[in-house]
């Protein structure tokens, strides 16, 4: 099984390194723990008076300058000490079957990632997930690291911090004002945050999904019919974290699945996230109705042995839920949930996934994989938008998200989907309230179905808003959708449309770090300094590109305009002058206004009076492009 | 003046003519008004058992299918009679001066459209706006139009309009099942509702903007700094109204903007907004400080003669609002205001525009000009959102607002800009409540800094939100804002984001005719009619194109699946089966999931007895391409 692929000329076997334009990795520690070494990217900015601004950066290495990145060795398993002192116990891993990689034959076989790791395995009994720990009232490795990561810039600005929520619109999130750790292990403690963090996932830079943290967002990756390298599929990885996705989720179906896993996981410093039944499916020849309980079981310790962090469990698809669907515009939506409702209906069961949840969560506890629950029926159009099969699923999720609390398990639970604006918001409402805060991940939800080609914008609109109102993480959606596979350039356009939503909702709760980076670009953007906006911006090169398309020139980096209004009719330009104006008629002591209206003959004598001294310049409104 | 440019070799000569893919141009008429041809543009679907979905449809002749364009003709002037009924006398055209067209050189000078007009002005006291034939209770042709064309297909669907209008909400709006002429007067006269009209733009094909009809949007056009063509600048126009645009505004400056704006007016089926400051700033060499009343009265006289359909004035800038911008991160971004704000500051004076504004209502009146009252104090950055200088314009407004209606004439009022998600509710509140429900007309708003290069994104967000607010029109942004001139593709772009923003609002609103649209195209995606699923979008060649990308040919067209999953694991396919199970088992008075969970030797018997049927082919998963 290990013949390594000769890959065919022209394909990359390096991922995209170096950093994003214009800012530094950089790593900070929180104080008394060196070992903890926590990632930030870093804009320095062209004015000496304005601090750099450090924003939440989860690339990895592979955007540090002098990142050397070698794929067969995997990144450096960060986590490997924590996990050890837990101490537990080395497992012999499953042996690799030829159904895991799909069947493939030999001259196509991708071989497995050689990066050598030691499978661990908790004793039952052994505390091991962070829910576990949160709960005995210990704080991880993980929760330091975590709260030092969602702090930023909040430790400089305690005060402004508190103005800023006291600004915001929470609807109930209990963001403080600044991120203890222990602060971190009540949330988890709570079930109202999770850690993803597979204890055989030691590359992981831990992040936290919760409402009272920063918003996430997830992107989808998934292994093409041919793949041609390891490096290829690890690149959609890095490409997407590149540009902000925080946790990846891997759709691989068919051939090299898990080979191509083992790669992922090994140069991955986000959480990654699977959807088991898909490989389950693979291993069945594809027939849903040949599924049971065994190959199921097998293929999730298989994954979890490998490090995957979340699971995708349809496991609220009940019979019983399957005829509601039935008079649906657009029926079942979720390929996971359309296979378990095939399923249970052709032989008129019971799902064994909700069956046997309680042995699922004694697999993923041994492991701590966490459950993303899904939401196998979650509306495909508007027409079908929060109906009673979406709720009836809904509220199954919240009776499975207690048993896995009990278990010892860490939840979220996936949302919709396809809803108007106005029912956004009772879909939070509702989940909060079934599902006892577990952390929200919705997909989308789109709030039209007119514009196929355009589904980042139609759900990018209800992101922001059910972000807003307290969705932890946000299944990113590209301009592909409903259309076909996503390119390179619509990875990156979903991932920068939901970073933008995220960032949004972030905003409109108050979070305190928040607007700091719009406040410094705003100030960039008013003083002209051209390359500090377009550094501060999600996506500089773009914006460096649209801007270079009309002023190439590096004189118009520092242009008092740009070519929209062009030099005259740029009103900040203009407003410049009146702020020096202002502040000097306000220190000549001439209160502004207060006898206005005048008479004609009284604003003679007003400009004679007051403005002479900056009325020379008054009337500047042409600006040299050299200036 | 009249000697025409030779345009260089390859600059278009002609405009985008002919049919958006997948849809015919309609025009139907009221009840016994075949006078009144009213434009839609219909679609018909490949299921015959599927009615054709008419949409409303701002592009005007050009998407005929025979469309014959004659530039130099204009278009016809279908409002002609109804207006030549109202008797208004003719008069001699205010003559062109060399200031009009920015003093442009002879061998530069764009000639004049040549389509003959008369040009009318209403005598004083004669009636003349739609705003005092609906206070006199008088219907006039425009707002029988716009019943019929607001009204889409609700004639047929009256029961479902009810249940929509039920299911929405809608803050207050008072949208009805049905439009009738006489509740458009009604909106007009309340002020709730203008149809920019101006008499002398007798091709107008009239529509209405206000809080209880469909929500629609802007497109800003302008001239370029050399124009090779009036061809070239039309066709601006026109490919903004192809993708939807209900209104443009002219933004144009510098040389030829007389003679561009009167081709622009002359081959416009929409409204054209036009910032007469602009213009008035051109003609005294770009000094606001050389402003005064003669130039700007000059001015207005000039454009409302050409038939400009709304003018934004910046009345609301008044001295004693100056100062407290002086503090702003951002100061002023918009134009106007920052002219107006230098005019004032520089002299400490009165605004002449809030001064003078009877007068220019006079000047309005006389020809019906709508009022687009200017926010010259928008804010342009987060940190300046709903701040005390954007509150105080704000109340100004209202107060002209009042002043405009007094005087007979028809006023929206402009708004933001930038402002957080948790911000925008106020504004639509303040702004109901201040101008007295005179329609709102946004700008976004932009719901954060962070990202240009895509503020189509941020500011969509916010314009779909405050759109179902209450907002009537929203003015769109493209990808280039805050950095350069939008190119075709931008402006495409920013209209079909606007497009959605607009729907999306309309749907949450309970818009009777919104959903239909929805809910054709959801049936269509889950019947995989892959065709009509195109042809029903916003922008149906982008989503050919994006299909077509990865599944070129015909025959997949017709496959019942797409690339994002493949032939297998495609779940609607998989839930088109189970649907038909379902429905089989109810027939067979099966109460499905009743007794369920079942031991394995119910299920045994289950399966035989239940599902005999249909397992046969249940286990059917992989679809041939051929299918």
């Amino acid at each position: 099984m290990n013949a390594p692929v000769i890959p065919p000329k022209g394909v990359p076997q390096t991922v995209t390194t170096g950093p994003v334009a214009g800012s530094a990795k950089v790593y900070a520690s929180p104080a008394g723990r060196p070992d903890i070494r926590v990632p930030f990217r870093e804009i320095v900015l062209s004015d000496p008076k304005e601090a750099a601004v450090r924003v939440y950066d989860p690339s990895g290495p592979y955007t540090e300058a002098q990142a050397r990145i070698d794929l067969s060795a995997g990144l450096a398993p960060v986590r490997a000490p924590w996990i050890e002192a837990r101490g537990y116990g080395a497992v012999a891993p499953r042996a690799v079957k030829p159904e895991d990689n799909g069947f493939v034959p030999e001259d196509r076989l991708v071989a497995p990632c050689p990066a050598a790791r030691t499978i661990r395995k908790a004793a039952p009994g052994q505390m091991t997930t962070q829910y576990e720990f949160a709960r005995a009232g210990i704080v991880t490795e993980e929760m330091i690291y975590v709260a030092h990561r969602e702090n930023l810039c909040r430790e400089a600005m305690l005060d402004r911090a508190q103005a800023a929520l006291a600004d915001g619109e929470g609807f109930g999130a209990s963001v403080p004002a600044f991120i203890t750790p222990d602060f971190v292990r009540d949330e988890v403690a709570r079930g109202r945050a999770i850690i993803p963090a597979n204890i055989n996932h030691p590359e992981l830079e831990p992040m936290a999904i919760g409402r009272n943290f920063l918003v996430k967002i997830n992107a989808n990756i998934g292994n093409s019919a041919v793949t041609s390298s390891a490096a290829e599929e690890v690149e959609k990885l890095v490409w997407a974290i590149r540009w902000g996705a925080d946790t990846v989720m891997d759709l691989s179906t068919g051939r090299n699945i898990h080979n191509i896993r083992g790669w992922i996981l090994r140069n991955s410093p986000v959480p990654i996230g699977t959807v088991p039944i898909y490989q389950a499916l693979e291993k069945v020849g594809g027939d849903p109705l040949k599924l049971d309980w065994e190959v199921f079981k097998d293929t999730l310790i298989e994954q979890a042995e490998q490090g995957v962090d979340y699971f995708t469990i349809h496991a609220g698809v009940r019979l019983a839920h399957v005829p509601l669907t039935a008079r649906r515009v657009t029926g079942i939506v979720s390929r996971g949930g359309s296979i378990m409702a095939r399923w249970c209906l052709a032989g008129h069961r019971e799902s064994f996934l909700y069956e046997r949840f309680e042995e699922i969560c004694d697999i993923c506890r041994a492991y701590d994989v966490s459950f993303s629950l899904g939401d196998g029926l979650r509306p495909g159009s508007i027409a079908d938008a929060n109906d009673a099969a979406q709720f009836a699923e809904l509220e199954t999720l919240g009776e499975l998200t207690k048993v896995a609390w009990d278990k010892g398990c860490q939840v979220m639970i996936e949302g919709p989907g396809h809803v108007p604006m106005h029912k956004i918001k009772v879909n939070m409402e509702k989940q909060l309230r079934e599902c006892g805060e577990a952390p929200f991940y919705t997909l989308g939800p789109l709030t039209t179905d007119i514009a196929p080609g355009y589904d980042h914008i139609t759900s990018g609109i209800g992101a922001a808003m059910i972000g807003w109102f307290g969705t932890a993480m946000l299944c990113y959606v590209t301009p592909k959708e409903h259309l076909g596979l996503p390119n390179r350039d619509d990875v990156k356009t979903g991932v920068i449309t939901y970073k933008i939503a995220a960032h949004a909702a972030d905003l409109a709760k108050g979070h305190p770090a928040a607007q700091v980076r719009d406040d410094a670009l705003s100030r960039a953007r008013f003083d002209f300094r051209w390359d500090d906006q377009f550094n501060l911006s999600l996506d500089p090169d773009t914006a460096r590109a649209y801007h270079d398309e009309t002023l190439p020139k590096d004189a118009h980096k520092v242009a008092h305009f740009c070519s929209m209004c062009g030099p005259k009719f740029c009103s900040m330009k203009i407003t410049q002058d009146l702020r020096a104006d202002v502040l000097a008629m306000e220190a000549a002591g001439v209160v502004i206004g207060e006898a206005a209206p005048m008479s004609a003959a009284d604003r003679e004598a007003g400009m004679a009076a007051k403005s002479a001294e900056f009325l020379a310049e008054g009337g500047k409104l042409y600006v040299d492009a050299a200036e």
